[in-house]
C-alpha cells in the first residue's frame, strides 16, 4: 500500500486534482469545471466521483486531502465569499470532503498552498522563514515564519496583493480599494501598465496592434525579448513596484528567500533584475544582499495540485511523526 | 526559594534592570549609565555587580536573564552595530552575562521584548497573533504569529520603523533611507510634524514659542488637549500615517490586536482615533472592524524590565514545561 493524499486546486473557471505521494509524485490527475453546477453540493459530488476514479483501494491508502481555494480559510475549512466563484457565502469545503472520504482535509488559499508546497517539496525544503508570491490574475502571498505557515487570527494572513502602493489613489482594484499592489504586479497588472505606457510614450511598439483582451504576459515577454521598448519598460515598471513593496515585507518578517511563482516569473531577468534592484535600494543596511529572490521550483502544470496536497503532508508530519517511522 | 529572572533594558543613555518573578512582579530594580564605560566589559562588570546586590541567594533561585537591547540579535545573543551605543561592532551580551551568572540568557531588541512581555504578562495573554508597536525616539515592531515571536532568518524581523511612506522621498532617516515610518510616527516624528505644520499654516499656537529641542510629546499632548489647532493637527497627521501603514501590516500577518506602547500612546483618543479611522479605511473588507488597536497594558516604568524578563520565562515555558509543574 502506498500512502497518498489528494491535492485539489480550485480556480474560478476550472478545478484540478490529483493523487500525490509523500515524495510529491503525482500518481493520477484530472480536472473538472468549477462553473457548471448551480449547487455547491453537486460540484462536490462530481469532484468526488472523478477523484475516486484515480484511487485503487488495493494500492492506495488515502490519508488526507489538501485544497487550495479562493478565500479558503484554514481554521474553518471553508471558502468564504469568494468573488470569483458562483456560490455565495460560506462553503463548507473541508466538511463536505471529509463526509465523503473520511480523512482529514485542509483548506487554504492557493498562495498559502504554494508556500507549503515550496517548503515540503520545493526550493524552501530547508528554510524556516520565507515567502512565496504567486503572480496570476492577481497577486497572492504565502508567509512562513518559524517553519510554520502564517495564517493570522482570522485565517486571512498574506493578502499581499492588497498592500497599498498609492494610499487612496492609483489604480482601481476589484477589492474596492485603490492602488493595491496586484493592480500593478500580476498578469493583469502588467497589461494595465503596457496600456499606460502606450498612452504616455510616443515610441512605436508591436503591442500597439493588440487589444487589451488579447494581450498576455507571454506576449509581452516575447516582444520584450525582441527589444520592444514599451514591453521592456513595462517589466521595469512592474519590477520596480514589486521590489519596492517587497522591501516592506522584508522589514516585517526578515525572510531568507522570496520565491516568485506564476506566469510573470517565467520572464526571467526581465522581471527579476528590476525587482532585486529596487528591493535592495529600499532595504535597511543589515538586510542588504541577504534576501534571495528566486523563481519557484514548482512551476509545472501540476504545481498547484502538489502545493495543495502538501498541506496535508505538512499537517500530518507535524501532528504525528510516527506516521513516517 | 522563589524562581526569579533578571530583566535588563539597555537604552542609549541608561540601562535599567530588575529581578522579576513568574507573575511579573519586580522584586528589585536599579539602573546604571550606558555611557560611562569606554570598554564594553567594564560596563558588563558594573551591571553584574549592581544586579547581584538584588539577589539574595537564600531566597532567590536565578533561572535566566532576558535583555532588550538596540540591534539585539536573539539567535546570536549579540548586540550588532547599534548606532546609539558607544561600543562598535558585535557585542557578545548573552555570553558575557552567562559567564558571570551561569544561567541561560536571551537577547533581542526592545520591541520584541515588549511583544513577549505583552504575551506573558500583559494584554496579549490569550493571543497567538498580535503585534506590538513601541513609540519612543523611534518606532519598533514586535510580531507574534502562531504564539511565537517572529525573529526572521537573520533575527531582524519587525523593523516596522523603517517601512517606507514615500519611496525614496520624504523625511531623512537616521538609517540612511528617506520616508521611513519612524520619521513621522515616534516622539521625534511628531515633533518634526509640529514644525512642518507651524511652517505650513498661519494659525497661532502655543508651540510657536517652543524650540525643537524643548518640544516633547507630553507638551504636544497637553496643548492639544487645550484645543491648540496645530497640536491637534499633528496628532491627526501622525495617526493618519500610522493607521494607513498598519493596514499593510494587517495584510501581512492578520493580527488579532495591535498594541501601542510608549509616550505617544498615552495621548489616548488624540492618537488612537485617527489611527483606527485610517487603518479601517485601508483594510480589505474581511479585516474591517476586526483588528483591535489597544494601548499596551504594560505602560509603567518597569515595563521594559518586565518585557525583557519575559523573554526567558517564555523560553523556559516552551522548552521545559516541567519547570512549572
Amino acid at each position: 500500500m502506498i500512502k497518498v493524499t489528494i491535492g485539489i486546486d480550485i480556480g474560478g473557471t476550472g478545478t484540478k486534482f490529483g493523487l500525490v505521494d509523500v515524495d510529491g509524485n503525482v500518481l493520477f490527475q484530472g480536472a473538472i469545471s468549477t462553473q457548471t453546477h448551480e449547487k455547491f453540493n453537486d460540484y462536490i459530488s462530481e469532484l468526488a466521483n472523478e477523484v475516486k476514479k484515480g484511487i485503487d483501494p488495493e494500492k492506495h491508502q488515502l490519508i488526507g486531502i489538501g485544497a487550495g481555494a479562493p478565500n479558503g480559510n484554514i481554521y474553518r475549512g471553508t471558502i468564504e465569499d469568494a468573488p470569483n466563484l458562483r456560490w455565495r457565502g460560506i462553503l463548507p469545503l473541508a466538511k463536505s470532503l471529509e463526509d465523503i472520504f473520511n480523512v482529514p482535509t485542509v483548506v487554504t488559499n492557493d498562495a498559502n498552498a504554494a508556500a507549503v508546497g515550496e517548503m515540503i517539496f520545493g526550493g524552501a525544503k530547508n528554510m524556516k522563514d520565507f515567502i512565496v508570491i504567486t503572480l496570476g490574475t492577481g497577486l497572492g502571498g504565502g508567509i512562513v515564519t518559524n517553519g510554520q505557515l502564517v495564517n493570522g487570527y482570522d485565517g486571512f494572513a498574506g493578502e499581499l496583493g492588497h498592500l497599498s502602493i498609492h494610499h487612496g489613489q492609483g489604480r482601481f482594484c476589484g477589492c474596492g480599494k485603490r492602488g493595491c499592489l496586484e493592480t500593478y504586479v500580476s498578469a493583469t497588472g502588467i497589461k494595465r501598465t503596457v496600456y499606460k505606457l502606450l498612452a504616455d510614450y510616443l515610441e512605436d511598439s508591436e503591442l500597439r496592434g493588440i487589444s487589451f483582451h488579447n494581450l498576455s504576459t507571454k506576449m509581452i515577454t516575447e516582444v520584450a525579448n525582441r527589444g520592444d521598448i514599451i514591453a521592456k519598460k513595462a517589466f521595469e515598471y512592474t519590477g520596480r513596484i514589486l521590489g519596492t513593496k517587497l522591501a516592506d515585507t522584508v522589514h516585517h518578517t526578515n525572510p531568507e528567500a522570496i520565491f516568485i511563482f506564476g506566469g510573470l516569473s517565467l520572464a526571467g531577468d526581465l522581471i527579476f533584475k528590476p525587482t532585486i534592484e529596487h528591493l535592495e535600494k529600499n532595504l535597511m543596511s543589515f538586510y542588504k544582499g541577504k534576501v534571495k529572490i528566486l523563481p519557484s521550483s514548482l512551476q509545472n502544470q501540476s504545481a498547484p495540485i502538489i502545493g495543495a496536497s502538501s498541506l496535508v503532508w505538512d499537517k500530518l508530519m507535524k501532528e504525528k511523526d510516527q506516521l513516517f517511522v
